[in-house]
């Protein structure tokens, strides 16, 4: 009756450790058990005030440079902000002209909304004109907003011209035991993933750059998806929950050096070096199904436990997880098809893969569930990092009974333009 | 060219006023316009700090009282929080004694939600045992986050035992010129409206108070909208804007005087004191077709312009609507069709409904439009407020082209419990 008390109030620690929950999770990072700790890095932003730190308080008015030299697009590195649109488009014309006159407007209007801008006169003085920004984000704070932009198989064809500029690891992804997608929710030429701690900010920007899409005539609107409390963590930020309650993104990429070495293209033609390339998926999760479980098994699933995040061999979220570590029956503490026994890059031959993930729901479904789910994003120099993880998973992860993979894309991310230039330019030029 | 940079930076007000955005917002409080300056009541809520008041930074640690004495529940007055999910619910039982165990249930549950607590155990002592809370908010701020409870005309009838509880002016809405519901999306006997300024704590409410009303066989979830970015304004509050790019809540309710008037019912049966009825309506607005429009026209279908806000007769936000006003030709400058002027208090003998928005998405639709609009919640102290205004409109508001009605239902909303007590308890008590 105490330990419920005192688990109610969100204080208990794994273990039997009694601290509260702030105390819990400051004491993680002081503690450094693989906690990332500095917030501060080139993308981390500008804002006219100090950032508190605090989990507390969403400080809106901070922005994000779009242009930079030699550097990735924002989104990737960013620590992930509290709101995601995202959409993919499919090309309507096969002008490679026409293309390129949407990368550079794109480019000119993200570098706008990211500066908490609009992209033009809302109310133009002439009368009888139309808006050139449909104005419902004016006089909202930029809020962290990073928009990227990705680029998918069907640019670098011949109808377009563009063959010769394939990114060399460029394909569709293979055929994975986990697929089961809904045709409409794969695919698309273009994609626009916006992060933002304001969601009215990062629909207004997708909006306003669709509309620009099918002004120009280059592309048309194909699936989308919004999600929200960011289920993986960034840099500085603490661990956040999916929507079976679980942290997710204990062990995410948060070092430079593994941004370096899993995350960003450094080789190959050099208009693509700090490019990455982008897998999505929206994975629906059952978790109305999910509920029924016992937490026991839930745990098992994951191969941490549900509250305080640590693996079942240890106490502590950062622990690093003892794959070997058994019971005194001889049984493995990590069951081997748990969740993060199967995806550790301990068992995969060192691979890591940056996760951008967000939850999403779509209200309730044909048969009166509630139907939610991930958006899964995630950040490779190679998509074979993704398939080695996901091929894996897709085959004996435990968690298979309660998800659907219901939708797919992959997208090659060119590295973020200098100023004065777009995205993508390079496709254009004689030079690479 | 001048102008247009002005305006680029939203800096230009309307009427040739060259202020800061900020400049422009602050001095429209200071100056009075009709602004509500004092942020302070008994609902605005609890923090460990004092409110910036800045719309620059969210509060999450604020928590909202559940429970009260001769007061409304809070999400009424409550100023309207950043993000909304809304639920209705049939009941799935005509067992009186059932349905009162429910409404227990979900306000010990809501009470716990709202300071920001789970509403059990997430991961139980006691092996084998399923989850109390699904977890997802474990370690979440409360978020200032408000959950309302609505009865549904369905509650009080033979077949419950609870007609003779009948709130005396509780009846389905007539049939209103406006009127293209699908009827997915309408009714329903039960009502949640969890506002809140984080999204994944509303989410979380949600979820754990279904699937209570699952797990007592009491009632199943019917239709539910998201929403974010709130339209309308709560008392000191700054115009948010809807998905038209236009300010909605320049002229809401704000002031306690016309709560009681309006708002909150003083009479009849003295447990429905302090009582409102809520309509909401779903509203898809044609945003693709809105935005090739000129915004000369816009400012018309509205009565207001377009960045300032103010009033086609004026230059302020925050004036007041001269609705008898012409141009130099003799033409209204207010038309008499515009929204603003079919809405207006003055032109309905009096009425005010307090209305409650927020903007919500549901994606690309079948023709690859975005599908976006309004959920609509307004409060009353009688459901003849809303359907007088709503006729008018109906009949010959220049937006009809722009938008359809296509969800609806109502619900009596019961005053706040007594510590102690439950929402709707008198109702199952012999005395009234």
């Amino acid at each position: 009756m105490n330990d419920d008390a005192v688990e109610k109030t969100g204080e208990k620690a794994a273990g039997g450790m009694h601290l509260s929950r702030r105390g819990m999770l400051l004491g993680a990072v002081a503690g450094g058990f693989g906690a990332a700790i500095a917030p501060s890095h080139a993308e981390a932003g500008s804002s006219s005030k100090a950032s508190t730190g605090s989990d507390d308080e969403i400080d809106l008015d901070r922005s994000i440079p779009f242009y930079g030299e030699g550097v990735a697009q924002a989104g990737i590195h960013t620590p992930p902000q509290r709101h995601i649109l995202y959409m993919t488009f499919d090309l309507t014309t096969t002008d490679q002209r026409a293309l390129q006159v949407l990368l550079a407007r794109w480019s000119a209007a993200i570098a706008q909304l990211m500066k908490g801008e609009p992209i033009g006169q809302v109310e133009p003085e002439r009368q009888g004109a139309v808006g050139f920004d449909t104005g419902e984000a004016l006089g909202l704070d930029p809020a962290s907003l990073s928009v990227t932009v990705g680029l998918g198989p069907r640019i670098f064809t011949e109808a377009l011209g563009l063959a010769d500029k394939r990114p060399p690891l460029m394909r569709e992804l293979k055929q994975l035991p986990s697929d089961a997608f809904r045709p409409e929710l794969t695919g698309g030429d273009l994609s626009l993933q916006a992060c933002c701690d304001d969601q009215q900010v990062a629909y207004h920007a997708v909006r306003d750059l669709a509309r620009i899409a099918k002004q120009t005539g280059v592309a048309q609107t194909r699936w989308t998806v919004m999600g929200f409390g960011r289920a993986s963590a960034g840099k500085g930020q603490t661990t956040p929950r999916n929507l079976f309650g679980f942290k997710d993104g204990t062990r995410n990429i948060v070092d430079d050096e593994d941004f370096a070495r899993h995350v960003f293209i450094a080789d190959g033609p050099k208009w693509q070096h700090q490019g990455s390339y982008q897998v999505v998926r929206k994975i629906a999760m059952h978790i109305e199904n999910w509920d029924t479980d016992r937490v026991s098994d839930q745990n098992a699933v994951f191969g941490r436990h549900k509250v305080s995040g640590a693996p079942l061999s240890g106490t502590y979220e950062f622990e690093t997880p003892d794959f070997a570590a058994r019971d005194a029956n001889g049984d493995l503490l990590i069951p081997a098809n748990a969740h993060i026994h199967l995806a550790a890059h301990e068992n995969n031959g060192g691979i890591k893969i940056l996760r951008r993930s967000y939850n999403y729901t779509d209200g309730i479904n044909a048969v009166g569930q509630l139907d939610a789910g991930l958006l899964f994003i995630s950040y490779q120099k190679d998509p074979a990092q993704f398939e080695t993880l996901q091929e894996r998973l897709g085959a004996s992860d435990g968690m298979n009974e309660y998800i659907s993979h219901i939708g797919s894309a992959i997208f090659f991310v060119p590295p973020a333009p200098r100023e004065g230039s777009y995205i993508g330019e390079a496709l254009f030029s004689a030079q690479t």
